[in-house]
């Protein structure tokens, strides 16, 4: 592509919208443009690399076993009626009405559409599995569209399901996505985790996410420095310790003026954080709980909500604080409390003569004894206690006991095993090879594919702009003349540029009248992984400056025999980016 | 691609839903599936096809230096009333809000999306010309959506917008794009017209349909069988012939019982229905206009509403023909008729002694000279004549007085200049040469893409199925294995197919274990325009059989020198598409 016709509106300042990495060089590039909220149109160059992405995606999901079609946006309530999601959706959901008054709503997921086309065809067992796959435009009304391609309302993913008889063929169908997921991340050149995304975790896990790796990602992983564990880490599990055989002196209540913080109780009473026992409490849909960890841990919501089954839990308000306990914030503590549940984070049980509040102004308890104690709540956790706090750089790791490391990640994938949820409320079934009726086992998977870009680029920058892999890269090489009115020069560039392309290497010609210093930071600012720059001066002395953008590293090729030293030093790069 | 490991849910039966041959078939063959009224899932083989169509227009319109992008499908309706079609595009708009009560509707066109984008990027005319694309999902809530991919609520389109600095550049953008369009469907292997699709039709035509021939096509067409004029029928000019310069007895009343109709009162007077004036009666936006034409003629309400710039036209109801002129239906005539405005067809100025109604029940007048008898509106065409019929095969073609043909069509694209309608509105402007601020100049361009599938097989079709063009057919070949049992066969099928796939060629090698006469069934339903027949007595004699599913022919391929029999074979093949 020659640059002078091609269509990058550049733009020299950061737009005052854009707040993270990706979406202020996405828009400074030229690549994507705001409609409005959270909707953008994809420009040449953005489109490019999209377009780049889909095509890795769509040839593995081919390769393994998966048909592509496409749905419609468009969706009938009805189908959205028999799933319950209806009702249950919430304002993600965007409904709208058509001319003649029926409800409809944008497809934000397909899992009614496609399980409400697979019933109408599947009859046998002998027509199983299947799995259909799309790529395609989904629209969620966000209720915060930021960040650019990183959390609009209207993007553009992949999604598959796959139907199968039984167990074991839905297990295999999700094997088959999970690692045709591992070959496309990596095609993409990127750093990424596949972290398991299940509470019931560690080795037979239905349900993992695909992280790409990225200090700028808004999720935190716990991962395994030995073996090959990773989690998100709402739900990386700690490892219960043995339980203390042990007890200590009768508690007794001390005076804490002032002290509500577990720092300023440890330090008063001089004893580390990690003997206060720290009481936390909660509203779980409308009951009061409490919640007990050691001192220096933080509670891990996503926990508590699952091992409650609740569907609301926030912290309680100082008002109800004061109502549960009979004393200010800062003085809860569990002997004698009085709410509908006590539970305990199993750290708590591995220790004994705890510091806790007194539930008195200005007063703690010392001497505490968890086991003798303390009366936890039995429903929910077997004597009480559960793991109830995040996992952190000091835990173990819970597959193998080595130690962790804590990456951030942007999601750009999730593989879920779904099981009958949607066959059975929408009544899709077949025939086995008993001729009885049974309902089809789903997975689904998804890749945000516009996404996936913007996560390139989190994870691949500098103060220049962005750092495209290879296969990601709207252009691979971006060539430089650095003088139009050097007639030697632009053959040159152009001899390279129609050469590579017959290779099937997608490359830029900037071609344009422009100065040497526009044409260097545009090319740093668009990120192509190779650059050539072709200068007078260089062609006298027989040589090409070649730099790699990634390392930063230039050198000089050989103009005598440029094919085989751009082959060879691409070869280089790729090796770089993990590449064949 | 093996048949076995590819999802065609083909039917046996055609669902009672489709109306149309390609409709039917699309379901039969297992392409497309309805999930509601006008919106359909693509199904593998069908979206196979329509991306061939899309690579194709992809391909094109690059050449032609336009450039890709992706608008967004949710469109905010603060541009849409920046143009003024919020309120008057009517109900096909599907209107919606999203959860913060901000209007928005679906895309059923893009016009105003890429005026708001280019008059952001754009401000010399150093940055014109500019043509972007996209191939794209829209929506149209259709009144009454039908025929499949014919006419759907949900489709896929092409849609191209040009933007030019002065008159000649928005020609030339024009021409390029026309230009493109003709090698786009000589490409796709249909037989197609470009017809002018404007009222200022011939020579400097600023708007083109491009129009797919099918005998089931909604519209028809007005062809020279000489020279290259081809228009719509609601379009084709009707050239007038000279004026009458005799005239005739006085008229004079006569009495004809119950004689309603043009033929009834030429029968009953003996003359020819040419010599009958027929008046006809319509409310124009609330006003009484007569129209005058030759009896055998039929008025052409297009052309009506375009003399008139009139919103609505209607036919007069049986009680404003009473009210207008005093008598029943049937008896209505110009002579010294009280209606707001009285226009006549150019023949009525060719002739003279016409019979015409004489506004009194059972009587028309005859020895009728226009010129002599009748008052007609000067308004708004010169004496008050002018073209108001349809063309018909009687006519000379307007531009060089040859014969026509009437053909049916399928409109599958439009190009047309919009001039400044949208960039006037909506302010999009650029500094000049002389750094004045000037409004930008526009085209647009559409291809419907689902449509030309469904086009391509309302053109190409026969009793057994669908009969593909080389370059939309899903699979060019369709290989049948007649016994998988057969060993030889087998290999021989799949070394035929690999060996296809890596020529470039799409295969789908029937594989499964069905007798032979599903097989041949079924390739003919599916329309691969090469099939290749695999028989265990075919290869004891060293031959395969090829079939040509155009022509019905079928012939002997040698198995000794397989590869080039079936490349010869290919071109002949090609050359019957007329493709290359």
């Amino acid at each position: 592509m020659l640059f002078s016709k091609f269509y990058v509106p550049t733009l020299k300042e950061t737009p005052a919208e854009a707040e993270v990495i990706s979406h202020k060089l996405l828009l400074r590039a030229g690549m994507i443009r705001k409609l409005t909220s959270g909707i953008y149109t994809y420009m040449p160059l953005g489109l490019r690399a999209i377009n780049k992405v889909a095509n890795i995606v769509r040839e593995e999901m081919n390769r393994a076993g998966a048909q592509e079609i496409s749905m419609p946006m468009v969706q009938p309530a009805d189908l959205w009626q028999e799933s319950e999601r209806w009702d249950f959706y919430g304002k993600e959901l965007l409904r709208l009405k058509d001319r003649n008054g029926r409800d409809y709503c944008l497809g934000p997921t397909h899992e009614e559409v496609i399980t409400d086309l697979v019933r109408g065809e599947v009859r046998s067992y002998r027509q199983l599995p299947i799995n259909l796959y799309q790529i395609q435009t989904k629209f969620r009304d966000e209720i915060r569209p930021r960040f650019g391609l990183m959390r609009g309302r209207e993007f553009i993913m992949k999604d598959a399901y796959s139907f199968d008889k039984d167990d074991e063929g839905v297990n295999a169908s999700y094997q088959a996505m999970y690692d045709a997921y591992e070959r496309i991340f990596t095609r993409l050149g990127l750093e990424f985790r596949a972290v398991s995304a299940d509470s019931g975790a560690i080795g037979g896990s239905f349900s993992h996410e695909f992280m790409v790796l990225a200090d700028t990602g808004e999720d935190t992983l716990a991962v395994c420095t030995s073996c090959s564990y990773a989690a998100n880490l709402e739900k990386a599990e700690t490892k219960p310790q043995p339980m203390c055989t042990q007890t200590c002196a009768a508690y007794e209540q001390v005076t804490t003026p002032g002290k509500h913080t577990v720092e300023d109780v440890a330090g008063f009473l001089a004893v580390s954080t990690t003997q206060v026992i720290k009481t936390l409490l909660f509203d779980v849909d409308g009951k009061s709980v409490a919640v007990l960890l050691r001192g220096d841990r933080e509670v891990n919501d996503v926990k508590l909500k699952n091992l409650l089954g609740a569907t609301n839990v926030e912290l309680a308000t100082p008002e109800q604080v004061v109502a549960w306990t009979g004393a200010p914030v800062g003085f809860a503590g569990p002997v004698g409390l009085s709410v509908d549940a006590i539970y305990a984070d199993h750290e708590i049980a591995a220790g004994t003569d705890f510091v806790c509040g007194a539930n008195a102004a200005d007063a703690h308890l010392v001497h505490v004894d968890p086991r003798r104690d303390i009366t936890l709540s039995t429903d929910a956790a077997p004597m009480g206690y559960a793991d109830l706090r995040s996992i952190t750089l000091d835990d173990p790791c819970p597959a193998c006991g080595g130690s962790l490391t804590m990456p951030k990640g942007i999601e750009v994938g999730h593989v879920f095993k779904l099981g009958t949820k949607y066959s059975k409320s929408m009544n899709a079934t077949f025939l086995d090879e008993n001729g009885k009726e049974q309902v089809l086992i789903m997975g689904c998977y998804g890749i945000g594919v516009s996404r996936v870009v913007a996560a390139s680029i989190e994870q691949n920058n500098d103060a220049n702009g962005m750092i495209f892999p290879p296969s990601i890269a709207p252009f691979e090489v971006n060539i430089l003349a650095m003088s139009t009115k050097d007639e030697k020069v632009m053959t040159m560039g152009r001899e390279i540029h129609d050469w590579l392309e017959g290779q099937g290497i997608d490359t830029l010609f900037d071609d344009r009248d422009e100065r040497p210093g526009v044409k260097f930071n545009e090319a740093d600012l668009l990120g192509s992984p190779m650059q050539i720059v072709i200068g007078g001066k260089g062609l006298e002395r027989g040589v090409l400056e070649a730099k790699n953008r990634k390392t930063g590293e230039k050198r000089e090729l050989s103009v005598a025999d440029w094919r085989n030293a751009i082959l060879e030093w691409r070869k280089e790069v790729m090796k770089e980016w993990g590449l064949a």
